[in-house]
């Protein structure tokens, strides 16, 4: 069943909402705690005269129920690429064209920003979005392991290594 | 065995010696083909005033025999991160400590820019490197699929979708 929304630019007072749906997601993928941003961290890093992401919103009857966020990246194969980090829309409002209208406004950003390529991770069990996914074109592949240094392996490392070259 | 070298900011005079290890690179991971860059590519996208990525060289008697690119990414759990793009040491300098320096030096910069995670890819069968980035403390995780739309993936959405919202 489709239904009227508005895809447009998010501003600062969206990310209130913003904040609600990547919670939202974190639940989704099993990592409820994982959130440790703020609103305000949303709106310092992504409203400064130096933005470190762009994000949409799709808009239903004044009701914020989806958005996508993403940034530049680099290949050295291919040149400037976009990273599409999350495309999300609220459980009840799914299955109506919200999704596929996100990503397809992120694919014309990023085509117009001169993306060579746009990438993104899913989860290896999130099966509906992989066909959703594959079904658009894009290539999913489970040729790479993706690989983290988080906040206290980084520590640990340059506490262990401190003042070594 | 260990051996003399220096790590250092990359110059544009470097990028053609990056583009080699590059190469050198993509001849490793079975994608000979894949690199469409040029020289020119790498001082334009690399060296204007609003940069795409961060290189630094590893170099031995004027030689250029290591090089690690990156450039920052967001997390909308954690916040600002940076993204290791490449780290590679040509083939007769490898097991010699090069490799652990440039990523001892990308850690630190990284840190230095605040960064709250460092991410980078890693092929399945590159065993050599996932054992030496997990003793690094970094985590190798196979529960996200990397997703791709190419240059032609994003060009064929384009034209299916032309017009429509």
């Amino acid at each position: 069943m489709k239904m009227n929304f508005e895809i447009r630019d998010a501003t600062k007072d969206d990310m209130n909402d913003v904040l609600s749906l990547i919670k939202e997601l974190a639940k989704f993928e099993k990592e409820p705690d994982a959130v440790e941003i703020s609103v305000e961290d949303l709106v310092d890093h992504g409203f400064s005269s130096d933005p470190l992401f762009i994000c949409h919103v799709a808009v239903h009857e004044n009701k914020t129920v989806g958005m996508s966020l993403g940034y530049k990246r680099y290949s050295t194969w291919k040149g400037p690429t976009m990273h599409l980090e999350d495309l999300i829309v609220s459980k009840k409002y799914r299955k109506k064209g919200i999704g596929k209208a996100l990503l397809s406004n992120f694919i014309k950003v990023a085509n117009s920003l001169g993306a060579k390529r746009i990438e993104w991770a899913v989860l290896n069990w999130n099966t509906d979005a992989i066909s959703f996914y594959e079904f658009n074109g894009a290539k999913v592949s489970n040729e790479w392991y993706i690989t983290q240094m988080n906040e206290s392996a980084i520590q640990n490392f340059l506490k262990k290594h401190n003042g070594s070259k």
